[in-house]
């Protein structure tokens, strides 16, 4: 049985972003400390956390010393390094959640899709790309266009190539720099997520949540999503065989296409909360944040019912260049009943960058399409940019 | 209109206990930084907060410090010291919120009930306290029992006496050391609270929250309270007027008993967030320790709809003598569904200090009474003992 002191048990994260920030707001009233690693000083997580190392995010000696003041490791981000997470691990004796070998298999697109197939996981027709041809070869089969898709280093959309034609083959791969994989364009319905949890001996997930792009960007995130029933059960079985498959306890972003037909196709893994879950802060009876820290240390997950109706815009910047951002309208926003604000704490803003999200938690009777019209308008309300 | 930069505005909090703690939980997601001054070294509110000032409440160096970090400045406890903060405010041109002032008027409990009484608000009837005379006509006038009080420094039910008979006059005015009032007893059909808050132009109030003492110390916050709709419009009637009272902005946390004929009688006031109104993290569309936040920056406040019955119960210290804080059995907590768990961080149990609290968040069809219950079965099954 679990028994509280103070200080609480610390958890240290590798990353020091608005993933982090939220973390370590929903560990604070858990009694449960934060101590991130980042290497940018002032880190959006460092106000809210205990501490900060400042250190690049594979920087063995910074990592040493998070895990010598931590009682488990974990990240937020998927550049942290799993072979020197593994060996700090092991001479530390402190563990690490997710596995480091959950890195391993998410961080190559092609590892990561090969391995859920195997597990008997739908994802869409995918071959490995060595050249060209095997760019052409895929359009032959699957038709086009195709996505062509960095294994590794990918991004928020980057790396991700839409190819139109063989003709266009060659080129489409010497703008993915490094070794590539290329997938059948799946010509969905809509997209949806799951945010699903591993915990010690059991799984929980949240209820899938529509979510819109733009520019390969998360804009919105839609509860419940519009599907029917059937999909949902299929998107929840589909994340429970994804959950077997990944090592180690922890939060899990489940991208997943709702094809028109209602089949359900795997898009892309996160090995930790994610942004299309952000929601569930309000949205939901726990939040991911919540959930990941509670599975992390091993503890009882919580509980995961929809509250209400629940909408989520991310504020991107909206600027050309880079500056010091300062948001405009910001009032707009607080003046809204049930907006909920989530700044992040970061001091320079760049195009599309991702500054900050919106929670609509629905009032009694309101429904998702009229959060969506007030979210809309929300986010265009308020600025960057300084005319 | 508000314009949200990083670093965000810092607000300077008197005191971080709990209060502050959760302040801080709060303000981390507006992008708003918290210091805290306090003379225990790493305070609840140290992990949470940007910073702590290690000073007495009352040291005017470092209430200086404090303002000459922080945009705004406010208090967590009532020994706050006016004349240090208003001497401060006016040198550094921080501004306080709640104004010194009322920390003043509600300081002295004669004074409080004075200048609420004068301002039309309900109050049992009440006199000052010279010598045992006082006492005896008082329970001429009001009939036994009365309520002897210390005027000033009472807290959680400290320097409060029931007096039974004019017998007892003496003794009893012996053991309130210090100053003192009489108030006729009131026998109340229920205890209720409204968290009520001031803004800049505009004033809000969360539905009111039946509270169950026992030894004078808060056990359990229940909303919906079980009371009428025309003793909610009461209620809400009375806020409005302790608001109107009451000057600069914040949250106000106003007890009041519930008569058996519907009747609203004030109680007593806190110019901060009260215990009693911890419910509103999970249980209304924003919380009390947000509005807080909110007002005292002179921002819009937000929406205060109940999202669902909730139920809180504190956890006190269930310990004969101090000791290094061990809660055993938090499984149980942590396994219920929709029970939130908030845990202080504090470092030593005393009997019956607050050590955290729980929430249950009603899920879809739960009552207030099945919260209840379960929240009690939780609150028995915690312990900081060790057999």
């Amino acid at each position: 049985m679990t028994t509280l002191r103070t200080p609480g048990p610390t958890l240290g994260v590798v990353g020091g972003g608005q993933l982090g920030r939220m973390l370590a707001e929903a560990a604070a009233p858990l009694g449960v400390e934060v101590v991130v690693l980042d290497p940018t000083p002032d880190c959006p997580a460092a106000p809210v956390a205990r501490d900060q190392i400042v250190a690049e995010f594979d920087d063995e000696a910074g990592i040493r010393e998070l895990a010598a003041r931590a009682d488990v490791l974990t990240f937020e981000i998927e550049l942290a390094d799993q072979d020197v997470l593994e060996r700090v691990s092991e001479d530390s004796g402190t563990p690490v959640h997710p596995d480091p070998a959950t890195l391993e298999t998410i961080h190559d697109k092609l590892v990561q899709k090969r391995t859920l197939e195997d597990a008997g996981v739908p994802v869409p027709p995918f071959r490995a790309v060595d050249g060209p041809d095997d760019v052409r070869e895929a359009i032959d089969d699957y038709g086009a266009p195709v996505m062509l898709k960095a294994r590794t280093g990918g991004y928020d959309g980057r790396g991700n190539v839409p190819v139109e034609s063989k003709a266009d083959a060659a080129e489409a791969l010497e703008s993915v720099a490094g070794p590539a994989m290329v997938e059948s364009f799946v010509d969905f319905k809509r997209e949806i997520s799951v945010i699903a949890v591993k915990g010690d001996d059991e799984t929980a997930a949240f209820p899938i949540g529509e979510n819109v792009h733009e520019d390969e960007i998360l804009r919105e995130t839609i509860v419940p999503a519009g599907s029917e029933e059937a999909v949902e059960q299929r998107a929840r079985e589909v994340a429970e065989d994804v959950l077997g498959v990944m090592e180690g306890r922890g939060v899990y972003g489940i991208e997943l296409f709702e094809a028109p037909n209602g089949d359900v196709l795997l898009n892309e893994i996160a090995p930790r909360p994610h942004n299309s879950g952000h929601w569930t802060i309000e949205g939901a009876q726990s939040s991911q944040f919540e959930q990941h820290v509670r599975a992390v240390l091993g503890w009882p997950l919580a509980a995961t019912d929809l509250r209400s109706p629940t909408v989520s815009v991310n504020l991107l910047g909206d600027v050309d260049k880079s500056r010091d951002a300062e948001l405009r309208n910001v009032d707009r926003v607080l003046e809204t009943p049930a907006a909920n604000l989530h700044w992040y704490g970061k001091r320079q803003v760049r195009p599309l960058r991702k500054m900050g999200h919106v929670t609509l938690a629905g009032r009694e009777g309101e429904t998702t399409e009229e959060l969506l019209e007030t979210a809309r308008e929300l986010e265009r309300a308020v600025t960057f940019t300084s005319e």
